[in-house]
């Protein structure tokens, strides 16, 4: 691979110090951010997220696991590796992240050990966040206690049991606790993320990044979009899984 | 973990069947569908669209990497384990799907053995895709000589080089080349790929499950929605890497 020219080294670093003097933005950081991966976690639910919280210069995304170090966690795409064990958490976590799954999340609400560490670490994190089902696991944990939060739209209703006040949107904001909607509501959650860490203007370059300007090709991506035959078929498909989460 | 109630799979069953009966949908299948993995690709190129194919109950997703056997690749998320090596490609592929990256890119494009790889499995492909700068690869491997395509909105010139015609459009269809612009839109061809293969209900269904009605933050998701100094900014920051591309 050969490397960049020295004329674009130096152009780039124009363009940095150009970004960095933009009002808002904090262009480089040492953010500490910690991920739960677990068994079964649907991987959307983290690259989403994870794309935006990457990008930030400086920042240390940990990709942490229950199982033992090393060990591949399977997901919905296959095998990822963590970078460390639970035990791998650094002392001060800027944003915790639990992302969703199905059958995977219902096992992770029976497993105290982990509940027990997404509540100490939550107790500690200034951001506390999920994507889809993950609120469950946030919820479990005793973190959403009187809040107002989202999840999957067919898992929305579960947030009740933890105390918490569900909310039908795609991102919902209780300080410090931040919930994203179903899987691809992640990406969105990420962006928010990052404009509240490096601000709006460093948001707004991620966002041109990763040309997320969406055109979902069916509309059909809430119930009310899909309207009541669609949403019924996709209750029924997704009665075993739901049931399972219930019954945790 | 708990297994689900019999009454919940009975109905599972039921709505199985019931989508099964919509006018153009093709409940299961057996497509054969290959990804290309290598170092350095953009984790949210491939798990955008691998959410959709993953869900089509019955196909198979082949993750092939030109690496040596169960090694792990690095991408932007970190390790993802391929499913197997690129002699692992099946006889009959219906969709080849080919994720971007950046300088990971870039050192494909010097790969003679990875592109004529590429050109003989896109040869027999019934569908050949990409995201992001993915259509750079299918370009060097030949499959885009006349053809319309698309690519990150950064790379999307580029194309020329290769006798393709860049067009400024999220996804691009030309067949059997379907391409995908930057990063997140691989989501937006993901569900295309449903539709086509599955029927437009299936992908329907798909979308409502993925929760796919975005809400981006800023609104800033193409250079013609973020403005020319952003645009610039851009540009600047990312020229090592198009150098780097462009130098191939």
């Amino acid at each position: 691979m050969t490397s960049p020219t020295t004329d674009a080294r130096t152009r780039s670093e124009r363009a940095q110090a150009a970004l960095g003097a933009l009002p808002d933005v904090t262009m480089t950081g040492d953010e500490q951010v910690v991920v739960l991966l677990y068994e079964g976690l649907t991987a959307l639910d983290l690259v989403g997220p994870h794309h935006s919280l990457a990008s930030m210069m400086g920042a240390r995304v940990h990709l942490l696991s229950p199982g033992p170090a090393g060990q591949p966690v399977r997901t919905d795409l296959g095998l990822i590796t963590p970078t460390g064990g639970l035990d791998g958490c650094p002392q001060r976590v800027d944003v915790l992240l639990v992302p969703g799954g199905g059958d995977g999340t219902a096992a992770l609400l029976r497993d105290e050990r982990v509940l027990k560490w997404v509540a100490d670490v939550g107790e500690r994190a200034e951001v506390i966040s999920s994507v889809c089902t993950g609120s469950l696991v946030l919820g479990a944990a005793g973190l959403l206690r009187g809040r107002r939060a989202t999840s999957h739209w067919l898992t929305r209703d579960l947030l009740r049991r933890y105390g918490a006040i569900p909310i039908d949107r795609r991102v919902v904001v209780d300080e410090p606790v931040i919930t994203a909607a179903g899987v691809s509501a992640g990406i969105d959650l990420g962006l928010l993320l990052v404009a509240r860490l490096r601000g709006h203007g460093y948001a707004a370059a991620v966002e041109l990044q990763a040309e997320y300007a969406p055109e979902p090709p069916a509309g059909t991506g809430t119930p009310a979009l899909a309207g009541p035959d669609l949403t019924t078929l996709l209750r029924e498909l997704n009665a075993p899984l739901v049931e399972n989460l219930r019954s945790t």
